[in-house]
């Protein structure tokens, strides 16, 4: 079994993407949104508001009124268009977020320690959280039925509210229980950059004991997640993740060649 | 197995309503979302265009842009809104589009006949059509397993391009496929009207034969639809369906009891 997250950010090759991606047999699809929701929110009259933790990760916060417009753009959106393009090339998706079938479970935050302008603050009223538990029954329903599952947060809380989740840690998640040999997680840059301004500063590969060390070394913004990400699909029993390029003729297949960061 | 439509115009009580729905054991949902979609698509510039056929039938022309805010708004907000409601009453709901799994399957219309100003009109490149087949094996899949299938359009076209079909014919489609007893089509009316501007001029019950007068005599704008739905659900083998008002208080299981216009 194979687990591909793709990334929501700017000048991602969905086409090339979702080409490669059909011609593989046992795969779990798992994308982002981001971008489009920075857009569509901003447009709707609700602009996105990102906070950093006390730890030093970025997340978005999440109203009522964002995870409304995430449901848009994540399990609308985003989500029907990927299903979309995969019927035409022949390949049965069926789209789900996490609320689905609960197949993504987890606890919610309470509160978010976050930093801004410098002051430590607590924030309340966000609804994210992170995945615990996953419904492998559900997905192996749909795989062992010849369907392809294409999988967007939110998740769902034990309280049952719909929860933003990681795309990449959830990526992890799922790749960690359904027992995948293998995690690519594509996104807008070619990996882990030694210098984040020089695409050819690509570290090619971490050894796991030495990701932490990565994260505090190089790892800024969202790749910090990923990072994070690949250490929980290890510790799941995953045998090997690797960060990839989706901005490249051919994504999924460089990746799988071991272009990108490969952390094993 | 009961089917229930429940519309996408303004005033339905979902609360109520999903409430109810949550008590019955056998029971498929599908839903609307015609309401925000028109709220939504003006507010992101792209303002609805509705056509009349030269049969007197009402749609919506769905473009491209169309239909992404169509799945952002069905698809996306609604549907998930939906879920998560049934997943709070300790129901596993499952929500898909008809793309999902080529769920809701049919052709696409290659041009649109129409009036407009008094003239008619062909009209190109509206992504729309019928369902002519549904996918009763992934229903039954989710079914079987205690999932509640929460079901939107658009459809998938035969050449794999999402449509936008009729939420109330298709909702008749299904109950014929899967061989329901009775379809439940609920919306912001009290059923058909003989006098469309006076609630208290319902007509309580239509005999099959008598359908196509009603939709002739009384019947107007979405409710032709309705009927006709109603119509086609029948000839499909199921056995009664009711229009009933989805803005009560416990509108599923008043129009279980036969409150409505009930078409048998």
């Amino acid at each position: 079994m194979l687990v591909v997250k793709v990334g929501g950010s700017e000048g991602i090759n969905y086409d090339a993407f979702l080409q490669d991606l059909a011609g593989h047999e046992q795969v779990i699809l798992v994308h982002g949104g981001s971008h489009e929701l920075n857009n569509i929110s901003a447009t709707l009259g609700h602009p996105p508001r990102f906070v950093t933790s006390v730890s030093g990760f970025t997340s978005r916060f999440t109203d009522r009124e964002t995870m409304d417009m995430f449901n848009m753009v994540y399990a609308g959106k985003i989500n029907k268009m990927i299903v979309e393009k995969l019927q035409a090339l022949n390949r049965n998706a069926v789209g789900l977020s996490g609320i689905d079938g609960r197949l993504l479970e987890g606890p919610q935050k309470r509160s978010l320690k976050v930093i801004e302008n410098g002051r430590k603050k607590i924030l309340r009223g966000d609804m994210s959280g992170r995945v615990e538990k996953v419904n492998v029954h559900l997905l192996s329903l749909l795989l062992d039925n010849g369907y392809l599952p294409v999988l967007t947060p939110p998740a769902i809380s034990f309280e049952s509210s719909a929860i933003n989740v990681d795309g990449d840690r959830c990526a992890a998640s799922i790749a960690g229980a359904v027992g995948a040999q293998e995690l690519i997680i594509l996104s807008n840059v070619p990996g882990l950059l030694r210098n984040p301004e020089d695409e050819k500063s690509l570290i090619r590969s971490i050894p796991r004991a030495e990701i932490d060390e990565h994260i505090d070394l190089y790892a800024q913004g969202r790749m910090k997640k990923k990072l994070l990400g690949a250490k929980e699909a290890l510790e799941a029993g995953v045998g090997k993740v690797t960060l990839g390029d989706a901005r490249k003729s051919s994504p999924l297949q460089l990746a799988l060649d071991g272009n990108g960061t490969v952390i094993q």
